[in-house]
């Protein structure tokens, strides 16, 4: 029912784990359910995206980065580096929790949606989630 | 458990499906649980808002229009159309799945909340969603 | 499986009732399962932040104040005050649901993680919100 699931981030950018999410709920062995996952973190953030076109994932990073620049002086949470406030920001304006039903033994996305970590830091991380997934 | 629901919009706005979704509820015959609603788009979205005042809901659309404009040079996903890549960071900037409670066999809406399929796109579509009810 | 949360707030501001949800959480007997909570208003939302320096609520305040002004010559929807129709669009910018993960019989947040009530508007309010437990 709980499970763990880690991404390995190398920098800012939307990291595509629709895979590893629909292994999980394949292992679960249900037809019909809810998947439910949470990220542990709130310098990184989930979003269920278009996987079709790899330009919508560049333009969103560059559009965040634009609505929500390094160096603003009206932070004052600056203490661990200037791309920090900007990826709290960031995760506020995107979700940390996302549900998705289940049908036919996977995830019930659409056919051009994948669900993403998405990296908000400069340096890359190793990101916990939590999976739960109930019948 | 799960079923599907359609909304069919005409253009750039909210679509309030609450009576719909309330009718899925009521046909599951449950007194408490839990309703899990996920569009199956990425250029249309979710999101809970008053019903009350109609002026609510073109403010919203105005809003993010100002402020995710088309036709900024910066965009590279330009193939789909001027009004697609601005469709897909407003769907990251509301949601694209919601849970809501059900009490006394109906969904645990304020006063003044109604749910609502955000169009994004300037030509309507049909929007197909996926919703799960748990008791 | 079905209870009511409370958060009084005093003007714009996250509210941490992250032991307020805990202790339902713990109350409801569980070792695995799922917290869905829901804010009944549309001036008012949720978001999981950092809790560790209070540095990073104030900034989330100022920075979303900065995106979403008062007084917007744009805004139609102004018979509620000034600060109504911005409410309303921080609350579609970030969230009215959220579903957490329960482990080990408590909500499985990360570290540094709280959960918010964002209050929007000037003048506190009581706020309801609605929580579902599944184990």
């Amino acid at each position: 029912m709980i499970s763990r699931l880690t991404v390995k981030t190398t920098g800012q950018g939307l990291y595509d784990f629709s895979n590893e999410l629909n292994g999980i709920v394949m292992d679960a062995g249900i037809d019909q359910g809810l998947c439910t996952i949470m990220v542990q973190h709130t310098s990184a953030s989930l979003v269920i995206q278009e996987n079709a076109d790899p330009s919508v994932q560049t333009d969103l990073v560059s559009w965040f980065n634009q609505l929500v620049p390094e160096g603003d002086s009206h932070y004052t949470h600056v203490q661990e580096g200037p791309d920090d406030m900007p990826a709290h920001i960031k995760s506020a304006l995107t979700t940390t929790s996302l549900s998705i039903p289940v049908m036919d033994g996977k995830l019930a996305l659409g056919v051009w949606q994948a669900i993403y970590l998405w990296e908000h830091r400069r340096i890359g991380s190793s990101r916990s989630m939590v999976v739960h997934i109930s019948s």
